[in-house]
């Protein structure tokens, strides 16, 4: 199956109470693409400037990545800055430069349209409506979004919302969306909005999965160093969809296996700045890392109470 | 196994968005036992004043709960007066009034002091240090405690650790204890100073538990109507302890058991004001929660990616 993400490509300039980093590569669609690579190959579409680092981007194709769908604008690339609390809880945006993201109008390559699985970055819901037209017939398309475009582009958002099979968002976003802070009410709400499922990114307490009928949650990988937390929602979306992609299947169980997947992938984010989590990580680390979910909620209940 | 609670008795007014109530049967060791008593008998030490409803503690004696510790002191009941946020993420105390609590003594009855099972509701340390010292030999004592408690007697608290088998907290408590804002570092924290496992609730997200070489993790039940969050923590520690007193085991995998059937008896707290959520509930009742809890995280993984 053909996976195509469409989202940022930035340059990232983070700090963290253990470092800092300038101009990492960044961005919704390279965590994604870095994280998904490592289960199946992943089409990327975006823009970047005659700034970035194509050399870089370049070394990531080796992974399994196309950036053929990548646009070389003339300008700045979209930079953004930040910086995190001292528990990583909350952070704060320092800087965002737009660049040649300002006016970006993705356009797909004749190859890219045929992608049966689709990931719809957080970027302007024009624009990920934009992108879902092209693509002829999609099997899934999931979609994520942020509190910037539910304030100020709801009723593009709920057109898109109305076209796609899974909504991708964390807690705060599902619940400003909803407008209810309780975060099963508001799975309900956008469940009736449109998507058949919807995936609820909570951070370091892991993710839910809500359907019309079952509700699945699968915790957040124990960590005793995050690092930088930048990344690991888009990192989770990456697995998942390349799990799923390499599967070919969106059957109930398989999805629940898909989150697992994803989980693993937001772990590997955070134990470094940037992408550089995933430098040294195999197939096989993510198969153990995995397993090592299941062990984490793993309960046997007796038949009856003695 | 004799299963025994010392904590407070209280009468609760609290308002949340939905409604309030004034003067109602609250404080851990009700909550607890209310709880705890829907799986094994449980015995309570606590103080009363003069003015408490003595008539409605008595009806709950029916269900297995043995108040015969409980002190009838010449004064007022302990109440607390708490006030909840719209979304019920945070709570404001209003007022405290100690009343009888003040002077309390824990005395326990002659037919107390061999109990096996301990939980020491979170009281003053020393009070807890008391109680434990008047049972001849305890086989799982279990303690509970608060950030008022590890600010102004933390000497004492470090003295009650290292006596303790589980320590029972939330995360906020977990990391004012240790220091540390992560909270499986934190856990580790307290691993070395006494209790050989932390159980660490997080509220909505759930609770984990925290071993030597494994890390355990039961979600909250997913909630689209909760209702009164005030001792849903008492009723988690009550149906973990009662399940562990009735099976008798404090083997590894029991405790995996115990934390399921905690976090089934916490939901039922929440759902509605006060000791009320439980007034219907049958075993058969929890034992169908317990295994909706298994749903939740059930996934079956492939031997091997295609």
């Amino acid at each position: 199956m053909t996976l195509l993400v469409v989202g940022s490509i930035a340059l990232d300039s983070i700090f963290t109470p253990f470092g800092q980093t300038a101009d990492a590569l960044g961005g919704s669609a390279v965590y994604f693409s870095v994280a998904g690579s490592l289960l199946h190959p992943v089409q990327v579409v975006g823009v970047v400037g005659n700034d970035y680092p194509h050399d870089e981007l370049g070394r990531l194709a080796a992974r399994g990545i196309d950036w053929s769908g990548v646009e070389r604008a003339d300008g700045e690339s979209f930079r953004w800055k930040g910086k995190y609390s001292y528990d990583l809880q909350s952070r704060e945006t320092l800087e965002t430069r737009l660049g040649v993201f300002a006016d970006f109008q993705p356009r797909l390559p004749a190859a890219f349209r045929s992608a049966r699985y689709l990931f719809l970055g957080n970027i302007d819901p024009d624009l990920q409506l934009g992108v879902l037209e092209q693509v002829q017939n999609p099997e899934l398309v999931v979609c994520d979004t942020m509190n910037y475009w539910i304030q100020s582009k709801k009723a593009v958002l709920l057109q898109l919302l109305s076209r796609v099979d899974v909504l991708m968002v964390n807690d705060s976003e599902a619940r400003e969306l909803s407008g209810d802070w309780n975060i099963h009410r508001a799975g309900r709400w956008i469940l009736a909005h449109g998507p058949k499922r919807v995936v609820i990114k909570q951070g370091e307490h892991g993710a839910l999965l809500i359907e019309p009928k079952r509700t699945f949650y699968v915790p957040a990988y124990p960590m005793e160093n995050v690092f930088d937390p930048t990344g690991a929602g888009d990192a989770f979306a990456g697995g998942f969809m390349a799990y799923l992609a390499r599967t070919k299947s969106v059957a109930e169980d398989n999805v629940r296996r898909a989150m697992v997947y994803g989980a693993a992938m937001g772990s590997y984010a955070v134990e470094q700045f940037g992408i550089r989590g995933f430098d040294q990580v195999t197939l096989r680390d993510v198969e153990l890392r995995v397993r090592a979910f299941q062990d984490l909620t793993h309960v046997s209940l007796a038949e009856a109470l003695p």
